[in-house]
């Protein structure tokens, strides 16, 4: 039995840049647009519209900065052709990087935030909507929140804005499902007029599990990604979200093929997934940033100092 | 806040076994032993009991047979020291294979059965139990049981033996968290005087999720293996359950320590662990075995025509 108001975004290029710069070739790009369209699914999120100079560095790939042009190259002649987002951070972008709705090809922008930040992600999605397209504000880093103000900046959300959907982003892979069940519980009560949406981390291998038991409790946003490709342990993988759900719309055989082709070796490559400093990040509640690091280092087996450092670090927060 | 009912087994060698015919070092199996009893974890399961004759060939190595000569070689000395656990398939093993509990090292003896062999796994049981040791039942592949059938099947395990518990185990995969929650309901409703078990595979990433599920509704034997070591995609990986139970008398290190030393490398060589042929199993509530097939035949990334191969042959079934 299917939900019709279950609406899927595949974020593949945008989480998965976090492991690359966002340097895809527009080839990846434009077949995963390809693949993600005929499967099915609702969105396909391309990349970040940040801005060059709040960003710090101009460092990165065109899929940090998704310029029209190269949208276009990516998507331009698709048939049948999903919805397109991209994402800005609120604390990286301004409203202006935003161009008129019927000069872009994007359908979407998802103002992603920290609780802090939330009136800055409220102005950026109110001109997004203004400006003619759909928005959603995404709360990242949500296990680090405090209740009274997650409180506040949901509220905020529900009076100050018409974004389609407000997500709980689960950062860090700290979540387990009795987390879930709260905060979804939390947004529905603050968020009488929105969607509640669901993106998830794989830290403790829960990213898909997570997000079925935010289905359970009426979230209707879901992200996922091809093979889970995303930061760190990445995150939940949509070939077993598009499994999962019943909704006869979906058509897993695309999400496959291109797994095939082109992820599995992209895993090799990019290797995120489930590993053992990315686990001790997420029982211990914290960013990935550091287990990165080792992954990145010589000692990347070095489990338990690393595990002893995160403890004393944590005592020192 | 801890559960003191709640009994964790490592399932490393046994299941691992089914990865490359129980053919590991003594070396390792000791060295495995050592970290699984210095964790705090309860028992650790060495391997199978089996009959050379009723397993049809006897080219296996010495962790399917599990002779007390091999079994005292990997854990004499070892302090500290958890119970050893040894298991017995209903249908390839019987009772005389069991010596007395006073010449064996061995503490507690689980039958691995189908529901239609449960009687045979109660004669195990009920044999293992008179000699002394102690001893569970542990359903395999419950997402194919019928339901009058398994009812009957419970209610004789709960009359007629003293197990101490009896497993759901999800052989396939194939399991949601709704479901989980359906089986130890219905284990609960026939099981009076056991404890529940449960034994979960991660061919949809969901074996942790799902032991947690399971401990929620009062699940209190709980099997994990180190790096999720198993059969195909695997099983509950025991860190991230270490990491998630608040028991102090747990020990998060030396199960990082060995996985470093030991079970990286493992992991290179078996290759067990999340992959799409296996996830294809799992969605259909399949056995994992056509799954390993491709994995080790040079087609291994034809999803697509296996996922249409595994559709057509399941409407034969």
């Amino acid at each position: 039995m299917y939900r019709s108001a279950i609406t899927v975004l595949d974020c593949s290029i945008r989480d998965g840049g976090l492991m690359n710069d966002s340097r895809f070739p527009v080839e990846l790009v434009r077949e995963t647009f390809q693949a993600i369209s005929a499967s099915g699914v609702d969105y396909c999120e391309l990349g970040y519209r940040n801005n060059p100079e709040l960003l710090g560095s101009s460092d990165f790939g065109p899929w940090r900065f998704c310029d029209e042009d190269k949208l276009r190259e990516a998507t331009d002649g698709v048939e049948p052709r999903c919805k397109i987002a991209i994402m800005q951070d609120a604390h990286k972008a301004v409203p202006d990087d935003i161009i008129p709705f019927d000069e872009s090809c994007v359908d979407m922008i998802r103002v992603a935030t920290y609780v802090k930040d939330m009136d800055k992600a409220i102005r950026l999605a109110n001109s997004a909507m203004a400006k003619g397209y759909e928005a959603t504000i995404n709360v990242m880093a949500i296990s680090h929140a405090l209740d009274r103000e997650l409180d506040e900046a949901l509220q905020q959300v529900e009076e100050e804005t018409k974004v389609l959907a407000c997500y709980i982003v689960d950062s860090f892979g700290a979540l387990y499902s009795e987390d879930i069940h709260y905060y979804v519980d939390k947004y529905k009560k603050h968020l009488k007029t929105k969607e509640i949406g669901i993106h998830c981390h794989n830290h403790q291998q829960l990213a898909f599990a997570n997000t079925i038991e935010a289905i359970i409790k009426d979230a209707n946003y879901l992200d996922g990604t091809l093979f889970g490709i995303g930061r760190a342990a990445g995150n939940c993988p949509i070939e077993l979200l598009i499994g999962f759900l019943k909704n006869p719309k979906f058509n897993l055989r695309p999400l496959l093929e291109i797994i095939s082709k082109r992820y599995l070796k992209l895993n090799g490559e990019l290797e995120w997934g489930y590993q053992i400093p990315y686990m001790i990040a997420g029982i211990l509640n914290r960013h990935p940033g550091a287990a990165m690091e080792l992954m990145q280092s010589d000692d990347r087996s070095g489990f338990v100092a690393f595990y002893e450092q995160m403890l004393e670090e944590g005592d020192a927060v």
